[in-house]
């Protein structure tokens, strides 16, 4: 019983350490486009800094993860939820990364009078944002109602992002002088259509611990 | 003794699907290239599809890897090889990925009668190819000077990448009509820096498994 109870805790801590993973990585987000609006290079730089916080907390559930299976043999759904952590921490990870690269954009189109409307990248970002909230609580709470919701609003950030593309290099065609600019928010389009995959990902790893079978909720 | 050998049996198991899924990498660069190359719908299409065999061997791996861990609690040298076959393969997946998306930037640009000079992005991709084969090597030889080649390869791949941002924006300003296909190959051009990106990373767990402790490849 008491190491039943162990056992419990640190499966607890390494829920812990995924759900700061997230919070993290949202503030990423939310600061790299704030960044991005406001052509705010101080604040781009301070995301590229802070993004080492969430490499570490991926290394740190990743050793307590392999130190778990090692010492407790865990099987059926103990075990899924402890890959579970691994493949979302690595998922979690990767959307970092993607407001890195926000940040790096934004530090590439620097300082310019003229500046387009991201009015939809936001609405791109504001989802994806939702969404990973919405995995995470799917993974912790077991509800296979939310993973599902987050397929769908991935299907919303597809649309805006084939919309988004094309808008941007029409816009192109009359304002040449605006190319890296216009460059960079395509990469941005991208990047933001990249994160509702991970987050789809995330969702599709809490259908498969409260399931017992992978999904494919990314159609 | 016979557990030993079984134990060494199952680590090669590992090490050869590995190189599968290596193997199966390269030649999805190579297609997705040529289909890019020649504007080629069909052999895009075949790269798109033929990524499913990259995926379940990923997938193979981390099930042999997680089994071997929990029957064998393996530790030190031996841990540190399950470990990065995991690390290695999640590589790989990526890079595979980026494959996909050069096709998928192929299909995007479709057929033109303008096709833009692809020589330096083909470098790119010739390069990656080599650090592939090259961080592979260093890992099942155990050999540290190979891994720090590809860290070098790496540098070389990013002043291309630099080079054809501004060569491709540059070309643009004067070739507006071309703005779609010129938009995909800078998609394709960032795809080839993030998959030596990722390839520097496989030379990272080679590293780690020689030396027991982590490099920073990636200066």
């Amino acid at each position: 019983m008491v190491v039943r109870e162990s056992f419990e805790n640190s499966l607890q801590e390494l829920q812990r350490k995924m759900m700061e993973m997230g919070e993290l990585t949202v503030a990423s987000l939310d600061k790299s486009f704030t960044a991005l609006k406001n052509q705010d290079i101080e604040l781009a730089l301070r995301v590229i800094e802070e993004d080492n916080e969430v490499d570490d907390l991926e290394d740190e559930i990743n050793q307590l993860a392999i130190w778990l299976i090692v010492k407790e043999q865990p099987v059926a759904r103990d075990l899924r939820k402890i890959i579970g952590a691994i493949k979302i921490s690595s998922n979690i990870e990767r959307i970092a990364d993607f407001g890195v690269n926000i940040a790096k954009s934004t530090i590439k189109i620097g300082k310019t009078n003229s500046q387009i409307d991201l009015t939809n990248l936001e609405a791109m970002k504001d989802i994806s944002v939702n969404m990973l909230h919405k995995s995470l609580e799917a993974f912790l709470t077991e509800k296979i109602a939310l993973a599902k919701e987050v397929g769908d609003m991935d299907d919303e950030v597809d649309q805006y992002s084939d919309d988004n593309y094309k808008h941007l290099t029409n816009y192109l065609s009359s304002h040449i002088e605006q190319t890296n600019q216009v460059a960079q928010l395509l990469f941005v389009n991208r990047y933001l259509e990249r994160t509702a995959d991970h987050i789809t990902n995330i969702a599709e790893s809490a259908a498969y611990l409260i399931k017992g079978r992978m999904y494919d909720l990314n159609t």
